[in-house]
Parts: structure tokens; sequence; C-alpha cells
């Protein structure tokens, strides 16, 4: 395996491709737009998925499962819901294929067209707030806190692996509520959720907020999110949480009997978080060598690399090794032993380098008669000999000091990348010079932060919770301004 | 909640569809043919999945994720394949949608049309193959074992929740090996798999065995399968395992370099289960007061129905129960405390009976004075007094104790209903008047089978494993036979 990727600085956005490629992670598939996912990348997702499943579950939500397909109308039932989500989208109009007369293969049935066309789900809103019609009669129904696993479809024009493609996987929440301060808690809840799953398993630090109007998704009243910092200064929305009043429960009739006895509308939460975390993962720690994993979530925690000649040799290190791979299995750390010999040691550091794999374990000859073994951090390349003795306990130790070494280094990054600015001059030349997060003050309209889009390519990522309230004037109009809003360029 | 289902007596096929959604498993959606799957019916499917996900990665598969959309072209490179699945399934032909002029909601943008359809996947084996021919070159890449989560679409006419539906969910395995004696054994391990998991932890005994050439999976030279008996005598295919021999490998070129250093076709198999086995598992156990369920697959295993007045002896119930409940837990068991003031006890024993709770546990003011609780068992119907003293070790007996107990009921039934005959007189009297399996000689020709079929509607269901050699005559032609096959009406 020739470590063929180009380097951060010649060219970040090839680095990732390739990256993403050379790693097996996923690749493109034969189907504009939709992308394979491969069994390592598919392995991290799924530590993913796991984590978040439980932290829902533990926050009072159950999973079910609701209709691939939307028909036409019901996208058009909610005004902004449709201008959002109808126009790109992958639309099924027949059900049926037939041989080709001219014997050339199969083409679509005339016959066969459906009354009303379907849509391919974008996003479910649409469907689950029409099935909740059924499932909500009285305020004893309530709360609905529901969740599905789910792949959608949005048909972009221009896809990159894992950060924009046709298809991904996601999950989307969808809550029920009686009163506007339980659905306004659920919407904060969530994207706390997120946030601590971005730092302590991503170890990815984020800023919270809440979106602007324009920003905002179609159909909510509000809408919470998570913003990370990747390496070449560009900011990632990483998950969303969507205060949707009682817009849903208005498009699709949705009450239920209060318990003074009248009739009232729904409360509704949507969150969603997709398969984009992992091109945050990528962009957020990784290096010229290749991925750099949070222990949290990589698939394999320690690869052990013998370094042997010939069976004898190789045996006689599996059974010095057999006890510490049975302890650190029984401790849950993923222990991976590479006794290939069609590969020699030098190809699998580099291979395994490329892969991430936070810990690597080399034992040679020379370690048999010391009863020791080199360890190398993945995140520093730092390389020790140890006494395999207690080895276990080090092992989990450093596991820990790499998950936390990891946050660090992309907070301290974020730190370095966080800019205030007073004046337009100032906002873009720092983000021509350094992007990242820029805190600048602005006048609340949609106007000026337009033209500072269309002037720098920069967007209001988010107004943060809690922000400190400061006069000022808005860089871009002058006009004056309570608190500062975090711009940055954006994937 | 009244218990208001049919009986199995009065319409097994209504009773089937009412307990489906009356025990909230699952319900029809506004797109025809497609269903919900609601919270309780998801979380028995979940537990179903985990199982079978580590039955998958304990024989050293993998996860991944291929397209949604097949191209239609692809479709068409296996010519049985084509014959089988590209007749009923969901077009796509374009991928956008645009205001109506008349402003009466959104319609397809004809300028938006696809160059080439695609198909919603019916089943991937040739998104996978086309994907595989990328991935091998080298004996060294074999074997590839690989499972994908998904859904499928298969444009059913006539559907019925669970047991058939437009969109399903399933797993679909497809491996790629270097020699046929490999692929051959996969095809046979993962039915195994199928079969191990169908009886020990759906409790449902099934036959092994391999599918007649008319029954096979289209592009497929051997269908494994498991096939069960339902409590009205029809049987079902539980899951299906097939060996593609080199078809697949041939239709997308996919070629390796084997050890001698020739270029050679590539083995392939695939195997599915979906979410028909819970239609199975409610079929196989079920009453007329509702689901029974396998304490193995229940969500709940047990449930506490607190029989009190005021808050006082509620509080006083769950102080006592306190330690009890948490020693469930930390053995594992998953235990609902239904505390609720809103419904009588006796709504809750109706309630918890329709959705199949293993173990009822009853605790009111006298078993507080005598240290006692009541247990119920789902199955039998069986209540006892038991001591609080210890009673976390009965209730681990008792959950055994069922689900051995529903296993052998199980199969008491199909031992019931498995019968030899010996003339097709005898065939068809056996078939309207009991139903079940059918055990008889076939001449081996696909002619007698359909005829068979004809004026019978059963099937041969397989040609069991290790099947018993026999001289005999085939019940519809006479012609000579060596062995019995099974035939069933079936799902």
């Amino acid at each position: 395996m020739a470590k063929a990727i180009p380097s951060r600085a010649e060219d970040y956005s090839e680095w990732y491709n390739e990256l993403v490629k050379k790693a097996d992670l996923a690749e493109h598939s034969a189907v504009r737009g939709c992308m394979v996912i491969k069994p390592y990348g598919y392995s991290i997702w799924e530590k993913m998925q796991a984590e978040l499943d439980k932290k829902f579950k533990e926050t009072g939500h159950t999973n079910a499962y609701f209709p691939l397909f939307v028909p036409k109308s019901y996208l058009s039932k909610e005004a902004d819901h449709v201008e959002g989500f109808a126009k790109e989208c992958a639309v099924v109009t027949h059900y049926r294929l037939k041989n080709a007369e001219d014997g050339s293969g199969v083409v679509v049935d005339p016959e066969a067209k459906l009354e009303e066309e379907l849509i391919v789900r974008p996003t479910s809103e649409t469907v689950i707030w029409s099935t909740y019609k059924g499932w909500i009669q009285s305020y004893r129904d309530l709360p609905l806190l529901i969740n599905q696993w789910a792949n959608v479809v949005r048909w972009e024009m221009r896809t990159r692996l894992f950060l924009r493609t046709a298809e991904f996987l996601w999950q989307e929440g969808h809550t029920a509520h009686a009163t506007k301060k339980e659905a306004e808690f659920e919407t904060k809840q969530m994207v706390e959720v997120y946030a601590n799953f971005a730092e302590d398993f991503m170890a990815m630090p984020v800023y919270q907020g809440v979106k602007t109007e324009s920003e905002r998704f179609p159909g909510a009243l509000d809408t919470f999110c998570i913003e990370a910092l990747m390496q070449d200064g560009k900011a990632l929305q990483a998950g969303t949480s969507h205060f949707l009043g009682q817009n849903f429960a208005k498009a699709f009739d949705v009450k239920f009997t209060n318990k003074e006895g009248k009739q009232d509308l729904v409360w509704g939460t949507s969150w969603g978080v997709s398969t984009r975390l992992m091109g945050a993962l990528i962009m957020a720690h990784s290096d010229d060598e290749g991925l750099v994993l949070p222990p949290k979530l990589a698939p394999i925690q320690v690869v052990i690399v013998p370094i042997f000649k010939g069976n004898e040799q190789l045996v006689a290190i599996e059974d010095k090794l057999a006890p510490t791979i049975k302890n650190l299995r029984s401790k849950g750390v993923s222990v991976k032993f590479d006794n290939r010999d069609t590969h020699k040691p030098g190809w699998k550091f580099a291979e395994y380098e490329l892969k991430g794999v936070p810990l690597r374990m080399a034992v040679g000859p020379r370690d048999l008669e010391n009863n020791t073994v080199e360890l190398a951090r993945r995140d520093t390349k730092e390389k020790n000999t140890y006494d395999l003795a207690g080895i276990e306990d080090q092992i989990l130790d450093l596991l820990e000091d790499i998950q936390q070494n990891i946050y660090k280094k992309a907070n301290d990054f974020r730190s370095e990348k966080t800019t205030k600015v007073d004046s337009f001059e100032e906002f873009k030349q720092v983000l021509d010079a350094q992007g990242g997060f820029v805190l600048a003050h602005w006048d609340g309209t949609a106007e000026s932060e337009e033209k500072i889009k269309e002037e720098t390519k920069a967007t209001i990522r988010c107004i943060p919770f809690n922000n400190e309230l400061e006069e000022g004037k808005c860089v871009y109009s002058g006009q004056p301004s309570t608190q500062r809003v975090l711009f940055a360029r954006a994937y």
C-alpha cells in the first residue's frame, strides 16, 4: 500500500477525497451522486450509531420505521417545507418494467404509470405527521418521542463522499408534545445530546447556537445547530434540531384533547445527524499520513504487528501475547493481531497509520527475550518500549490520553482560528488569511446577511447560546447591534 | 383497551391483521403497500437484528452499505435475474418537481428526466457485483464476506403487514469466494445460522432444505431455505441462502488471479431474512388473547402491575420492589413497572397479554404484608404466588422455561401436522382436512410440480437436507421416485 495521498497543504480537497478512498471508507457508485460505504467506513458509522442510539434511548426515545415514499401532494401541505424540499428529489412515476420489443433489455411499461407520483423521502416530517394524526387523540397520547434510522435522497448536483451525496444515511427524530414549553425543551435537549456526542466521542469541539431565519429548516420556527471547524478553516454543520411549533400539526390537522377537555394543536420537533458526521470526523483530526481516529470510535483500537522470520517465531510471539490479548478484549478493547506473512511490518505500519488505528504494538524476537513491547501512538507518533507485565492498564491509559489529546488539539486549533473583528475590511482579511470562525456584529437583517454572503462567501453559522451581549455596529451596514454572531465559510 | 381481536378459529386472517394493529406492531401507511413499523413492533425487530448481526459477525462477516438505486441496465445483465425482478418495481424517472402553473401544488418537471431510469433496489446482487469488480483482483482479496441492513421495494399488488409489503426491511449478505467449495460451505453455513436463530430465539422449529428449480432465486444455481409452520397449517419461508455459482461474476466480469497466477471467475452467495420474520413470529405462537413472545425476543420480559389505592400504597409497593427491579436489570432482564393511575389493573393485565409480555408480576397490599408476589405466565396463563425473597432466580428460571415451552408447543404442533401420504387422493384430503406439511414422493419434474400446485395450491417447500432415501412412486404421475419431498400450502 503506497501512502499516495496528497498533503493537506498541497491540496486539502484532494487530500480528503483520496484519504476517504485509500483508507477504505467509501467510494462513488455507478449511480451518480450515490456512495458505497465500505466495511471499514461502515464500522465507524456503526460505532457512531450505537452511541447515539444509546443517548436517544436514555432520553426516552424509541425507534420506529416510516415509509421510504412520500406522496407528492404531502410535500405541498406545509408551504415553507415544499419550497425547501420539493425541488431536487427522486420521483417514482412507474411501477413496472417490461421486455423491450427489440430484445435490447427492459423498458419502462407506460401502462404502469402511478396515479400520484411518489417522492423518495428527502426527510420524513410529512409522512410522520400524517401518521401521528392517527396516533394522537388525547394529552395521554403525548409526548410521542420517536426516532428512525433511515436512508434519504436529495438530488444534489455537486456531490462529495460523506459531505454531500444524493443518498445518505441518517437518523431523524420526530417528537410531538402537548405544550410549547415541552417541545422547546426537547429541541434544546437534543442539540445538547449532539454536542456531547461530538465532543466526548468524536473529540470535536462544537459551537451550539440558533440559526438565522434564512438558514432555518424549511417549516421550522427555530433551528438549533452544532458547528465544527475543519482543518482548512471551514465550518461544518454537524447536527440540527428544529422547533417546528404547530406548523406540521396545522398542515396535517393533528389535534388533541387537553387536560381541560379542549381541542389543541400539537407541538413538534425534529432533529437529525447523518453520515456527514463521517466527513467531519475525518477532516477534523486526520493528517498527511492518513486517518486519526479517536479511540472511542475506532473499530480497531490496538493493532499488534509481530516482527518475525518464519513460523516458529510467529508462534512464539502469538503464545506470548495470547493472555494480553484476552485481557484487553475482556476489558472491552478491540484488538487486531495481524499475523499475515504476505506483507512486511513496514507495510503494515503504513497501512494502520492510514487507517487511523490509535495504538500500534510491535513485538519482535528481542522483545520476547526482554518481556517488552513497543507502543506507537497514532496521534503524536511517539514510540516507547514498555514492560509486557501490566501493559493492559498502560494501554487503557494511553487510549484515554489519546482521546483527550485529539480533542485538545482540535480545541486549540479552533481557539486560534476564532477571531473577533470590528470592520468589514478586517472581516474579509481574516477570512482570506486564515479562515476559521469570525465573531462580528450584525444588524439582524436578512439583507446584510445576504450581502455579506455574496461578497465573502461567509454565512452566519449560528447565534451562539448564552451569547454575551455587547453594544456594537454591524460590520456591513454600520447599524447598531447588540451581539456578535458566528460567521464562517462552510461546507 | 378492549381485546377486540377475532379468535383464530373464527377468522385466522382477520385475527392476524387485527393483532398486528391492536398490539401496536405495525399499520398500513398512506402509500399503498408500505407499512409503518410502530415502536413496539420495531423494538422486537431490533432484538432480532441484534442477535442476527452478532451471528453474522461471529461467522466473519462485516457490514457495509450499497446504493438504494439500481441503473435499469444492470438488471438485464443476468438473464434469469431480470426475469425474476425487473417486472414489479418502483421506477425513478425524474429528479425534480416544480410549482404547478395553476398554483395547485407541485408537478414533475418534464425537463428533469433521467437519461437512464433508476430502479429502487428489489435486491442488491447487481449493484454489489458491479462494485465487487473494483475490489477483487487477486485471491488475496478473497473471500469478501459482507452484509447490509437495508430497505428494499417490490411492487406487490396484494400486501399484508409484515408478510408481504411493497417496502420491507431486511439484511442481505453477499459473499465472494475463490473456490466453489468455499461458496457452497458459506451457503450452507448461513442457512444453518438462520435455522439456529429461528429455533433458539424465535422458538420456532424449521425444516432446512433445498428448493426445486422452479422455486429457486432468479440467478442462483441452488437456493437453501428454512420453512416454518404457522398455526393455520400453512408454511412460511423464513429465510433463504443462495449459491450463485459464477453467474453474477460472469454478468459483471468479476475475475481474480488465483494462486497459480491464472484468471478465474469468482464464486458467489447471497442470503437474507426480512421483516417477514415478524409475521412468522406472530403467527407461530400467538393466541386469541394476543401476542405470545419468546422471552429472548420480548422487549419487555417482566411487567410489574401494582394493585393500589392512593399514592401511599403505590409508594410502599415501589419501595418494596426497588431492590428486586434493580437486581433483575443487573441480570439483563428487561422490567417495566407500570405505575399509571389512569388505568385499572384489569385493563393493564389485558393490555400486557395482548402485547405478549412473558411474565406479569402483580403486587398488592396483602403481598406487602406477606412478602409475596404473584407471577402469571403468558404462555400457559398459570398464576402462582411466590416469596419475594429470591424471586430473581425464580424469574430467570421461568423465562427460560417459557422459552422452551413455546418451542416445544410449536414443535409438537408441527409433528402433528406433518403427514406422510402415498396417493394423490390422500394428499388432497390431508391438505384440506388439516393442512400442515405433507411428505410425498415426487418424480422430480417441473411438470408434476406445476400440476400439483394448480390442483391443490400446495408447493414443494424444500427437499430436506440429509433426506432419507426411499423407493416410491410420485403421488401425481406414478413415476418412480427416490425420496419424499416437503409439500405445503404456503404464505
